[in-house]
C-alpha cells in the first residue's frame, strides 16, 4: 500500500478546460508553483520518471510500470497535484474551482485506467462550505478514499472555520489527509517558521515539519477529535521524528493549563494515537539504526504509521525493507499494508 | 549554577528615569507585556515570590533567600526582564534605549548587591549596530557574562542583518543567549507557528520550541558558526526534546542539498554540539524516565546542557536531583555546574 503517489498533468489544458469562467481564461496559476521563493537546488524528481514529452509523474503508463509493477504495490493513493497548492491561493473561489476540475480530471484520466490507483478529493480548506459540498459530491465515488488539502494555511487547521470540512468527511466515512503545500512562498501567508522567512530552500524544506507540528497541535487542542471522534487525520510527508516530543510537550502543557481547554476529555497524546496517522516518507534518520525502532515504538507505529513512496521524487522511499531493521514483524506488516487497508477500506 | 533567573522592577520609574527623551516621557510599553493576545490561564509565578508591594522577582532580598540560599546556588545568571520583550518592539530605537537603561539598572540595583548574582547585556537585535555598541560598552564589566535577546524576531537570527552582534560578542569573549520573547502577540511579527496564529495560550506556549527550532536552523545553516567559530549560542527555556530530531533532519537535508550551502564545512549537528548550549527548564517529560536519559545522550548533554531554575515561575525546576534518574554522575556534574562555570568563566 503506497499512501503518497504524486501525479502531474502533461497537458494542463485537460484541467483548464474543466474550469468554469471567469477562471478558465486565466489558466492555472498558484503560489509556490511558478516563481516560488524557494527553489530545490538539485531538482525534485527522479530523472527516469519524465516521459518524453512532459513532467515527472504525468504519464500513467510509466507510473504504473515504475511504481505499481516494479515494487510491486497493491494500491497506490494519489495525493499530489495542483490542488495541494490551492491552500495558500489568495483567491479562494478560484482555488475551489481548480480543486473541483482537478478531481474530475483525476477520476477520468487516472483512477479509471487501473484498479490499483485510488485518489483523494482535493479541496481548498480556506473555503469550508464549498469544500464540504465537494466532499459530498464525490464522497461515494469508489475511487476516492480520502479528503486532501495542502498544509500551508494562514489559519491553523483546528480552528472552527474548518469544521464543516471535518463534518462532511466524517459523514462520508473518509479520512482527512494533509500533504505538504506551499508556505511563505507566495507573498501571502505566514513565514515558514515562527522566527521569520528563511533564506534558503533547505531551511524552508526542514520547516515543513514545523508547519505540521503547528497543524497537529491545532487539530488536537482545538478539540476537533472530541467533536469528530471517528475522524482520522493523515499527515502525509511531514516526517514523524518530531511526534514523540510533540506529544510529551502537549501533554505536559495540557496538564498544567487544562482549565484553558475544558473541551478536551483526555490527554493530547491519546487523541494523536487514536485519530492521527503518519506516512513514512521522509523517514527520520537517527545516527544509530536502533533509534529508528525506538522512535517507532514511541509513536505506536503499528497503529499510526503507513508506508509511502512519494513517487516520483528521487528522495522517495522505494526500498521499504531498509526502513525496518530491528522492527517487529507485526509492526512491519501494519506499516506496509494492514493499517492503510483498514483505514481506506481496501 | 543557575542559568535562568528572572527579575522584574518593583518600581518601573527606576528604569524609565534612565531613558533619554523622547522615550522617557512615554514610559515602558512593550508587545506581549500589557494587552498580549495570550494570557496564562493560571498565572506564571510562584505565589510566595511576590513581595508585599510588587511583582514576583522584584525584591533582591527575597530572591536571594528563596533561590540562592535555599537551593543553594553558587552563581545565578539574570536573564529575564523587560529587555526580552524588546525584540518584537516595532520601534527599534526605543527598544535599544530601553535595553541600555535596563542594563544600567541591573548592574546598579541587582548584581552589585550580591557576588552570586551575574547578568546578561540585554539588546534589541533588530538594531544590530546599536547592539554591537552596547556590547562593547559593557563587555568588560565583571558582572556581565553574556549577551541576551528575546526569541520573537521578524527575521531569523542567522541572517546577515545580525552579524555585527555576533562579531561584537565574539570580540568581547561573551556567549550570546536567547530567551523566550513575545511572538505573535503584538500585531506585528510572525505567527507563533507556521500554520497560523493559534487561539490559545497553551498552543502559543507549546510553540516557543517551534520558534527555537527556527532560530537554531537559521544560526547553523546561515553559517554563523563558520564565521564565528568561537561563539557560543545559549538557548534558554526552549526545551530540548526537539533537538535530536532537528539535528537528524538538518543533517539529512544538508547531505541532500549541500550545494545550496557551500559556506558550511561540516554537518549541522556538529555545529550544534560545538557551538550551542541548552538549559534544562522546561525539561522534556517522556512517559518512561529512562527516555530522558536517552534524550540527554542524543544531545551530548555532558557538553551541551546547563541547569536552570527559571525562578520565580511556579513551573520552574527547583529540585534538580529529580531530573537525573539514570544519568551518569559526570553528566550530572557537568549539567549542574561545570559546563556553565567554564562557559561563563566562573
Amino acid at each position: 500500500m503506497d499512501c503518497d503517489v504524486h501525479i502531474s498533468a502533461s497537458d494542463e489544458t485537460q484541467i483548464v478546460e474543466r474550469l468554469p469562467e471567469p477562471f478558465r481564461s486565466k489558466g492555472l496559476y498558484a503560489p509556490g508553483r511558478y516563481g516560488s521563493a524557494y527553489v530545490n537546488p538539485v531538482g525534485g524528481f527522479r530523472g527516469d520518471a519524465y516521459p518524453d514529452d512532459g513532467m515527472a509523474g504525468s504519464e500513467p503508463a510509466l507510473l504504473k510500470s515504475q511504481l505499481l509493477d516494479e515494487l510491486p504495490i497493491e494500491y497506490g493513493i494519489i495525493t499530489g497535484g495542483i490542488c495541494m497548492s490551492m491552500v495558500s491561493h489568495p483567491n479562494g473561489r478560484y482555488a475551489a474551482a481548480v480543486c473541483r476540475a482537478y478531481n474530475d480530471w483525476v477520476v477520468e484520466e487516472w483512477t479509471s485506467t487501473d484498479d490499483r490507483l485510488l485518489a483523494s478529493i482535493g479541496i481548498a480548506p480556506q473555503m469550508p462550505e464549498a469544500s464540504a459540498e465537494e466532499i459530498h459530491r464525490l464522497g461515494d465515488h469508489p475511487d476516492m478514499v480520502q479528503v486532501l488539502f495542502g498544509s500551508g494555511t494562514r489559519v491553523p487547521l483546528g480552528q472552527k472555520d474548518y469544521w464543516p470540512i471535518y463534518r462532511a468527511a466524517e459523514a462520508e466515512g473518509l479520512p482527512v489527509g494533509m500533504h505538504v503545500g506551499p508556505k511563505g512562498a507566495a507573498g501571502i501567508g505566514n513565514s515558514n517558521n515562527p522566527a521569520g522567512h528563511s533564506s534558503t530552500y533547505v531551511e524552508a524544506h526542514i520547516h515543513q515539519q514545523t508547519n505540521y507540528y503547528g497543524q497537529l497541535a491545532s487539530m488536537v487542542l482545538e478539540g476537533v477529535f472530541e467533536e469528530f471522534p471517528d475522524l482520522t487525520f493523515v499527515m502525509i510527508e511531514g516526517d514523524f521524528g518530531w511526534v514523540p516530543d510533540a506529544m510529551w510537550r502537549m501533554d505536559r502543557n495540557w496538564e498544567a493549563f487544562r482549565e484553558e481547554l475544558p473541551w478536551l476529555s483526555m490527554a493530547p497524546s491519546e487523541y494523536v494515537k487514536r485519530n492521527v496517522k503518519f506516512t513514512t516518507q521522509p523517514i527520520p534518520e537517527p545516527p544509530e539504526p536502533g533509534q529508528l525502532a525506538t522512535l517507532m515504538e514511541m509513536i505506536d507505529a503499528e497503529r499510526t504509521l503507513m508506508w509511502s513512496s512519494d513517487y516520483p521524487h528521487w528522495d522517495g522511499d522505494y526500498r521499504p525493507e531498509l526502513l525496518f531493521r530491528g522492527v517487529p514483524e507485526e509492526t512491519k506488516r501494519a506499516v506496509l499494508h494492514d493499517t492503510a487497508a483498514e483505514l481506506y477500506g481496501l
